[in-house]
C-alpha cells in the first residue's frame, strides 16, 4: 500500500501476453491515454513487455519494438499486472498460473479457458492474494460479467437469457433478411472477416457455450463448467425455418440461456445454447449483427438487458483496460477483485430438465374434429397451448383434404414437451409431424 | 479486517434510515435471504435498528416492532453499515455526515443530496476510510453508477442519453398511445400512484437532473452539481406536439442528456434535461411506462444501453443490496469504494453550448422559390439539413396559398441553430416560425 504516493510518483508494471486484434488496441490506449490511467487507478502503468510468437509480424498498431517479445514467461512471471490475451488453453493456464504464482494480478478475456478452469485460476488468484479478472470473456464491452458478480450481489436472479455470439447472430441475419442457405451466408461472413477460416467454435455453439458456463456459474453462485452446458449450433438452421419464424412472428436467433428450476419437479439449474424462435416484439429479437444483448431477469430487480458491441478490437480493448483500472486500484489502495462465488452448488440439470416453449408444425386430417384430439394430447401430457394456427395443407395430386396446424404451447420442461410430441406422432389424427422448434423470450 | 473468521462467526451490524416503500423491502431482503448474504458478503448483516418518523405508522412490510425508533442519529451513528432511505437534503446529510464521523458505510438512493453535496459526502468517507455507495440513485435496478464508474474506467464517454424518470415518461406515454392532454394524463399518474400529490419534482425535470449530473460528474470525472444542469420539464408538451412527434415518425421524450465537447467551438461537457424527439427506430423510442434506459457511448466500446426497472420498491432495494453486498465484502476482506473522481475538471458549458437537433417547422409561401433562400439561411449559420417535409396550409378562407414546411437539421450547437431560427424569423419567405423542437439520438 501507498496511499501517500501520488500518481506521479507510484509505478505498476503491466505485462500483455499477445498482441492481436485485441491486445494491438489495448497498448495503443494505455500509451495514448497515459495520464487518464494514472489519474483513474492512482499508479502510472507501464508496460514493460509483449510477448508474441514472431516479434517480426506486422501488426495493426506500431508496438515499439523493444518492447516485443517472445519469452512469455519471462512477461508473465515480472510484472505487477498481465494481461493474457492468447486465448485458447495451453500455453494461456500454464502462462496465468505462473503470473498469479508470481504475485501478479491476472487479466484475460478467455471464456474458454475459464469455462475449462475457472476454479483453478480462482483458487490460484485468491492463494496469490490477487486479483482474477474477465469482463472481456462474455460479450465485449458490455459489462455483463460485472453485473452478475456484483450488481447482482443483492438479488436473485432467475434466468439469463443472451444473445453472446457475433458470428452466428450475423449468419442467422444474413439468412432472414437476404433468404440465404446457411452455406452461403457462412461464406459471405468469411469473406467480410466475421467468421473464421475453421468456424466450429462459433457455429457449433462452442463460444457461446463457454459463455453461457461463466454467465451461469456467476449468476447462480454455482460451478459451471463447458461439459454442464447442452450445445446445438445453427449448422442446421435453413432458409424454410427461417421463413417458418417469420410467419410466426419470430426471428431465429442463437441464444445462450441459463435458467434456474425451484418447482416440484425440479430444483437446479439449466445451462444451455441452441437457436430458437424468438418473438418479434421482444427485445431480443431486434439485436442485429455483430450485437450482442443479455437479459438478466431476477427476483427483486425483475427484467434487465445490456446491450452493445460484444467483439472486435477496441470494444473488447475497453473490458480489459476496465479491469486493468480495477486491479491497478486495488494495488494501490488494498482490497480484492471478487473471489469466486460456489457456496450455492445447486445441482446442474440435464437437458430434459429444460424449461421452453415448442412450436410443433404437423399435417392433420381436415381439423375440425382432430384440433380437440390434439388438444387433450397436449393437456394429458401436462402442456398448456398458447396458440393454434391453421392452414390448408395443398397435397401433390392437389386436393386439400389435410391442414398443417401449428401449436405454440406454454412453457413447460422439455421431458413433458417431448412426451406431448411422441403423444401426437402415434395419434391416428396426426399424419406427419412436419417440425418442432423451440420458441424463447416472453 | 478478520479473513480468519468464516461468515457465520463474523457479524457487521446494519442501521437503516426510512422504511417506505424501498425501505421495506431491504429489510424483507435483508431478513429472509440472511443465508446469501452472509455467504456473498462474508458477514451475518445484522440490522440492529431502523429509524422512522413514527413508529406506530403502517407499513407494507411487518418490520419488527422492537427495531424501529425515532431517534435517527442512535440508527446513523451506531452501525457498520448505514442505508439512507429518507430521502431530501435534510436531515438526510447530517445524518450520513454523522454515520461516516461514526466509521460507518454509508448506502444511499439520495439522488438530489448526491447532486446538491456529492463531494462533502465523498470527502467524508474518504476521511472516514470507509465506502460511500450509491447504485439506487440512478434509474433504480439498472446498474447504470457502476458502469460509468468502474466498467468506463479503461474508456472515454463522449455521450450519455437516458431515460431515467419514470413518472413522465408514463405520463407521455399515455399522451402518446390516448391522445390525452398533460393534464389529464398527469392526473391519472397521480390515481394511480404514479405521480406524487405535488408532482414538480418529476413533471418539471429536476428529478431527472439530479440524475443527469451524477451520470456527468461519472462519465466525465468532473463536478457536476444541479446548478449546472440546464432543465426543462413536461408541463408545456402538448397533445399537438405529440401528434405532430408522430407524423415525423418519432416520439416525445424527456431526456437526460451529458454530452462532452471536444471540437474547434468549445470543449467541456454539457448537461440537460429536456423533451425532445426522439425517431421510432431509436432504441431509446421504445422504452415505456415505468422503464428506464440509459445510452452510453464511449471512444473504445461505442454504444452500449442498458435498460430496466427504473424505481419500485423491489427494483430500488435491489440496487440498495448490491451496494450493501459491497460495502460489508469490504468491511471483512478490505478495500474501499471508489473515490470521487474529478481529475479531469472539464468546464460545464452553458445550455447554447449544447450540440442537438432542431425540427423547425414554418409557413411560407408556396415554398417553389422559398426553399433554396431558406436552406441558405441554415447554411450562411453552419447547420446543414438532414430533411425537409412540405405539406398544403389551408388557411381560413380555405385557399391553400401557402405552405407548412417542416425541417430537420443535422447536429449543431444551439447557438447556430438559434441563429438560423432568428434568420428564418426575418426572411420575408417565411409567414410564422410554427414550432421548433428539439430532435435526439441517430
Amino acid at each position: 500500500m501507498a496511499q501517500d504516493l501520488s500518481p506521479a510518483q507510484r509505478t505498476l508494471t503491466v505485462g500483455v501476453l499477445g498482441a492481436g486484434t485485441v491486445g494491438s488496441q489495448v497498448i495503443r490506449l494505455l500509451t495514448e491515454q497515459a495520464d487518464d490511467f494514472a489519474a483513474r487507478s492512482g499508479a502510472r502503468l507501464e508496460i514493460t513487455g509483449v510477448a508474441v510468437r514472431d516479434v517480426n509480424a506486422p501488426r495493426d498498431f506500431a508496438v515499439p519494438q523493444d518492447l516485443l517479445t517472445d519469452d512469455a514467461t519471462a512477461v508473465a512471471t515480472g510484472n505487477d499486472l498481465v494481461i493474457e490475451l492468447i486465448g485458447g488453453i495451453e500455453p494461456a493456464r500454464t502462462l496465468i498460473l505462473a503470473a498469479f504464482k508470481a504475485g501478479a494480478s491476472v487479466i484475460t478475456g478467455n471464456k474458454a479457458l475459464i469455462a475449462a478452469h475457472g476454479p483453478e485460476l480462482y483458487t490460484a488468484a485468491a492463494a496469490a492474494g490477487t486479483d482474477f479478472y474477465y469482463e472481456a470473456a462474455v460479450a465485449g464491452a458490455i459489462p455483463v460479467v460485472y453485473a452478475l458478480r456484483e450488481s447482482m450481489a443483492g438479488d436473485r436472479v432467475t434466468s439469463v437469457l443472451g444473445i453472446v455470439n457475433g458470428t452466428t447472430n450475423y449468419i442467422l441475419d444474413e439468412m432472414s433478411t437476404k433468404g440465404l442457405s446457411f452455406e452461403t451466408a457462412l461464406a459471405t461472413a468469411q469473406e467480410l472477416g466475421y467468421a473464421e477460416a475453421d468456424p466450429t467454435a462459433d457455429v457449433d455453439g462452442l463460444d457461446a457455450a463457454a459463455k453461457a458456463a461463466i454467465i451461469a456459474s456467476l449468476a447462480f453462485h454455482t460451478r459451471v463448467g463447458l461439459d454442464d452446458v447442452s450445445v446445438e449450433g445453427i449448422r442446421k438452421v435453413t432458409a424454410d425455418d427461417i421463413r417458418e419464424a417469420h410467419a410466426s412472428g419470430c426471428e431465429f436467433k442463437l441464444l445462450a440461456i441459463a435458467q434456474r428450476r425451484e418447482d416440484e419437479h425440479a430444483q437446479g439449474v439449466s445451462v444451455r445454447v441452441h437457436p430458437a424462435l424468438v418473438p418479434n416484439d421482444h427485445p431480443l429479437a431486434s439485436v442485429h449483427g455483430a450485437y450482442n444483448a443479455v437479459l438478466v431477469e431476477a427476483e427483486s430487480a425483475g427484467r434487465l438487458m445490456f446491450y452493445g458491441q460484444g467483439a472486435g478490437g477496441a470494444p473488447t480493448a475497453s473490458a480489459v483496460l476496465s479491469d486493468v483500472v480495477a486491479a491497478a486500484a486495488h494495488r494501490v489502495h488494498g482490497g480484492q477483485a471478487p473471489r469466486e462465488s460456489s457456496y450455492a452448488s445447486l445441482p446442474v440439470l440435464g437437458p430434459e430438465a429444460a424449461v421452453t416453449r415448442y412450436q410443433i408444425q404437423l399435417r392433420s386430417d381436415d381439423a375440425v374434429g382432430s384440433l380437440a384430439a390434439m388438444a387433450s394430447v397436449f393437456a394429458e401430457n401436462g402442456v398448456s397451448i398458447n396458440s393454434v394456427r391453421q392452414s390448408a395443407y395443398v397435397t401433390s395430386d392437389g386436393s386439400q383434404d389435410q391442414a398443417v396446424v401449428t401449436f405454440v404451447t406454454h412453457p413447460a420442461p422439455v421431458f413433458h414437451l417431448d412426451a406431448a410430441v411422441e403423444g401426437l406422432r402415434v395419434s391416428d389424427r396426426v399424419a406427419e409431424v412436419v417440425s418442432i422448434q423451440r420458441v424463447e423470450g416472453e
